[in-house]
């Protein structure tokens, strides 16, 4: 049986990877004059509704609000598949459920939307409000997405998460602080390139940019961005990259820029544009980070080959994936337990150095530089981050 | 304790009635390399979205979109409550959602929407129709709803069921249909008033009319409405009642409308308004269903005394509960198994007879006229009919 198989056998099987399930006892539910039917339906629950028209506050109180975030995606840029449509999304957006459920308790809800126009899938958003405690914006296309999460973090009451850049920004931030304490550098003296400007590379560009990385050179599919190439001021967060780095306004491909450097992070969606001999050219330590799925920029046996010390991949099949699941369940399980009405970056940045300490010394090495999805400490952790992050903010002020 | 503690108390406690539960074995989720993890979600899972994106039937086969209803409700008439706003619909949802669960194995997803222009709760189905199997529009003011579901009706691609207007109307007849068996009327000879000209008295009258009944007079907050009635034009709705009513273009209150009727029902939200001395002036055996919840029209022992013969209410604590939940359920199981497109008038008359076929005349008797909603004859009486009913439709074209 190939992987694809499997994969269709298996949902062909489930069909449904989660459900709606009742909290309630049902015994007597129906028992006439005296069931909980009368409490948890009309005519008692008209006492609840009731007060929640006086108080909206009490439906995190009497209702599933509290722990509800809805996982919204149009399907325009599902996986590395691309823009196959909101029906495709779905039983992504389920495994996604399955692992807000198990990581963090958490029901997450896909809406996987017919609407692909900006002003609309706000509006959307802005519409499901009232029911849910948290919003996480999944898998639409770039540029789009970044206005719609930067609208969305102004225009609602509850936090915006998106996933595809402050997931992975956090999990990458996380993992570069690890390779940098094995090889020994810190993160204002390295070189970075960054392959990719999409979600990802967006996100990875500001949050190491935020943590004190100041020489980073970002490239998309036509090279180097720098301030003053011809297309990049059409697209305000291209532009916002080109001013923040790049200073030296260095052009070329990925083999130009990469010359030197001593960290490389791919998240380009292109398999195989970096080669072992690339590699060569980057400084002692090297550390590759290919996190493109399913075909990473560079294997890791040949980034080895190359001369990198420290490789990294999106894949469970390689030692240190990269993984957004060790971000999402808990950073979304704890804004909604402390009822965050938003995360920022300095937020973004201490949680990434939070999740990093979970590796201590002892354990820390080539290939074991992230903590498992799975690791008990994270949730703990990434309460106390963001408590304090939330009681410095509210002393700040 | 009185009824309000108890059911305030059971809310606070539960924090939410429905939750999301995985349906996928988590053993060795997270196992490097070949837990399950890899294919439920990446790398897996991409070849199934990938073959959804070929052929989006499939998410009916490798997703729970088969088994998936929208509840969407604006809050704005929830209950007997009135415009409340969305956050207050969510526990009235919430325990639709235990009911769908319940009586129809159905994922009932309650979406308590803050959007309230018709085009733009129009556009938000629109926009989740990929990830369920059907809709229900729930507590939506009228006339605004009916011209919403109307116009639903012919742009979704799945069925969209109003329980307000249909599932009301289908159990009303169904009451209806074993009233007059155990009075001796047919439905072409009868007397009908009914008091109440929203979602559910527009539905009421239109299911009677398709199944046969012409004399019928109803009513709204101004009195009967009759062709001619200065404010009816300006309401569609009003006006098809006009057009296929009140023959005799009779004006005036319930005092008025009432005398000689073979049956009266009331879904007017407007508790008392019928007095034991307008029933005194009823047809012999009179039957009268005073549905409106919490108070309705006039409690069952002055019906009595009025000398009707059979009283229903809304109320489980009276005999002859009147409660949609004995068809929302059911009916939304089969259309989802039969993956109906629509359900139409005829359709909802046969389910209606189907259900008043269940009290056999063994059973039936004035205290006793509509099965009860956790009545296993239930679901094999709707899905045999709704098959015929399809598969009729289907030869007929």
């Amino acid at each position: 049986m190939t992987l694809k198989e499997d994969a269709i056998n298996l949902h062909r099987m489930l069909k449904g990877k989660i459900e709606i399930q009742n909290r309630v006892s049902l015994d007597n539910v129906f028992e006439d004059g005296k069931g909980t039917l009368g409490l948890i339906y009309t005519p008692g629950v008209a006492y609840v509704a009731s007060e929640i028209g006086k108080n909206k506050e009490l439906a995190y109180e009497y209702t599933s609000k509290w722990n509800n975030v809805a996982i919204v995606c149009d399907g325009t840029r599902v996986l590395g598949l691309g823009n196959v449509g909101p029906e495709a999304a779905i039983p992504v957006m389920e495994g996604k459920s399955v692992l807000f459920k198990t990581l963090g308790g958490i029901n997450a809800i896909p809406l996987c939307i017919a609407a692909r126009d900006k002003e609309e899938i706000i509006r959307f958003v802005k519409a499901i409000q009232p029911g849910f405690g948290a919003v996480n914006i999944e898998d639409i296309e770039s540029p789009k997405v970044l206005e719609i999460v930067e609208r969305l973090k102004d225009e609602l009451d509850i936090p915006v998460f998106h996933d595809d850049q402050h997931g992975t920004a956090v999990i990458t931030l996380a993992a570069v602080v690890n390779a940098l304490r094995l090889v020994g550098k810190s993160l204002d003296a390295i070189k970075v390139v960054i392959a990719g400007a999409g979600s990802a590379g967006y996100g990875i560009f500001k949050i190491l940019h935020q943590a004190g990385c100041r020489n980073i050179i970002v490239s998309d599919s036509k090279g180097a961005i720098y301030l003053g190439r011809s297309d990049v001021s059409s697209n305000k967060y291209r532009q916002e990259i080109a001013e923040k780095s790049n200073p030296g306004k260095v052009s070329g491909g990925i083999g130009d820029i990469v010359r030197g450097a001593d960290l490389f992070i791919g998240v380009s969606g292109r398999g195989g544009i970096v080669s072992k001999e690339m590699v060569k050219t980057m400084n002692h330590d090297a550390i590759v980070f290919a996190l493109s799925n399913p075909d990473p920029e560079i294997l890791p046996s040949e980034a080895l080959l190359g001369g990198a010390r420290i490789v990294a991949t999106g894949r469970s099949d390689f030692a240190n994936q990269v993984n957004n699941a060790v971000v999402f369940p808990s950073v979304l399980r704890v804004l909604l337990d402390l009822r965050a009405r938003y995360i920022d970056e300095d937020m973004l940045v201490a949680v990434a150095y939070a999740i990093a300490s979970i590796v201590d010394s002892n354990h820390l090495n080539e290939n074991f530089i992230i903590p498992k999805v799975n690791d008990p400490r994270i949730l703990p952790v990434v309460t106390q981050t963001l408590k304090n992050a939330i009681t410095e903010h509210l002393k700040s002020r």
